[in-house]
């Protein structure tokens, strides 16, 4: 068994130091509650709300900042997967992921699939979702609107993530009384047709206006709510999503026909 | 706006003429309530639970069995998606749809991701899921347990599909308190991420033993749920799923990276 544990927080916008002191305080209370796997938002870092790439580029930082040594050494032994603001060597702006554990920074992710204002401000990743080996086994990791692309999930799911660390900020959508975010739904359905788990660490707080979800959620590998809320956390047996058989004669990955979806990477 | 209607019933396990009344009699009623695409269960002509490939071989019928007369007849000028076991020209079995309308058969696909028990009477099919041009509109046709493959609806949708229209007969599984079944889940995702309407026939009754979820369920191009119960029936703007459009900036389609679902189709 591992112990996940989101942490929901509201970013400052723009401002770096108190951001840095947030996210480490978070992650210190994560793992003095025993967490092996710590998810943070998306762009916990800086905020998101920014009104030009200029403000955006003034706390964007690069893997090498300190801020990720804090991290790394308030987690102690956990695993932390957190949204910040890259910059790149090309002096590019990425909304990446950073996956830190005591080694420090072990992988960054840039988001593939940018979400509406963020097209104006980030250079898209031309690389595929990550698959991170830590000490709390296979994590892979998506950022927010990566999510939705079914893709995107089974890609993860077929490179070996039995986790999927998803740090996130929903704006807040229009939903009937009585459902989920849609979002949820989406990780719900992509957690059981690839049983994995998966970790949505939402955001809190409004910005210039902006509200969000704050829907932070943790599904498990079948497919159901195990957790919600600012502090979700729940203890999963990842081992359950090594096996993909359903029962004698089906296997999520072994029914499937590579040969019928020739379109889908077209 | 087109209407569409599920006719949730229970077939005769291998009693052909009961079942063909049976199936006739349902389509002529959702005709008759103004019905433009009318959806059965899957295997709605034979039953589900065969003890041997003898048992099912004794019900199966090819295309032009006069069944599928009956089905045009009683359906007027509304388009009928159902499933039937088929005997192929090879002999084999298959879990099959039909797509009838008005000028008879149109299209017959063959289940391509078989479920347990149907591994051994019936061969899959080695063609992906049809898009159908009809009266209603661009019809996509899924069979049960193939609907939890997202490769499979999303396949549908980049072919054109506004309706996917599913025949399932889904076996009862445990599921949390309060939570729609998981196959719904899974349909309520696989809509909104590709807007698409899916409509999803399931059987009721219970066949030697086996329960069924009795689940059948409408779901709009936005994923939430228009529809349930025997008699589901939804009015839709197929309109809507014509285009992938979120906002300005995002679709649902352009937004793909294809170029990064390399390992999907190996």
């Amino acid at each position: 068994m591992i112990r996940v544990a989101c942490r929901q927080l509201a970013p400052r916008l723009g401002d770096l130091p108190a951001n840095r002191e947030l996210t480490a305080s978070a992650i210190g209370a994560a793992a003095a509650g025993g967490a092996d796997v710590v998810v943070l938002p998306e762009l916990a870092t800086s905020g998101y709300v920014f009104e030009s790439r200029e403000e955006a580029a003034a706390v964007a930082v690069t893997p090498s900042h300190p801020l990720f040594e804090e991290w790394a050494s308030a987690a102690g032994r956990a695993v932390v997967v957190g949204g910040f603001c890259e910059r790149g060597e090309d002096g590019r702006l990425y909304n990446s992921a950073a996956v830190v554990d005591r080694g420090g920074v072990r992988v960054v992710y840039r988001k593939t699939h940018l979400w509406d204002g963020e097209k104006l401000l980030f250079t898209p990743g031309d690389r595929p979702p990550p698959v991170v080996p830590t000490a709390a086994g296979p994590v892979g990791v998506l950022i927010c609107y990566d999510l939705e692309f079914p893709e995107m999930t089974r890609t993860l799911a077929l490179a070996g993530a039995h986790l999927v660390a998803a740090p996130v900020n929903w704006p807040l959508v229009d939903r009937p009384e009585g459902e989920r975010p849609p979002e949820v739904v989406i990780a719900m359905a992509a957690a059981r047709v690839n049983r994995m788990v998966i970790a949505c660490c939402d955001r809190s707080g409004t910005e210039r206006g902006q509200e969000w979800t704050a829907g932070t959620t943790i599904v498990g590998a079948d497919g159901w709510v195990l957790a919600e809320g600012a502090h979700a956390t729940a203890d999963v047996d990842l081992d359950h999503a090594a096996s993909k058989a359903l029962n004698p004669r089906n296997d999520l990955f072994r029914d499937r026909r590579p040969s019928l979806y020739t379109t889908l990477h077209r």
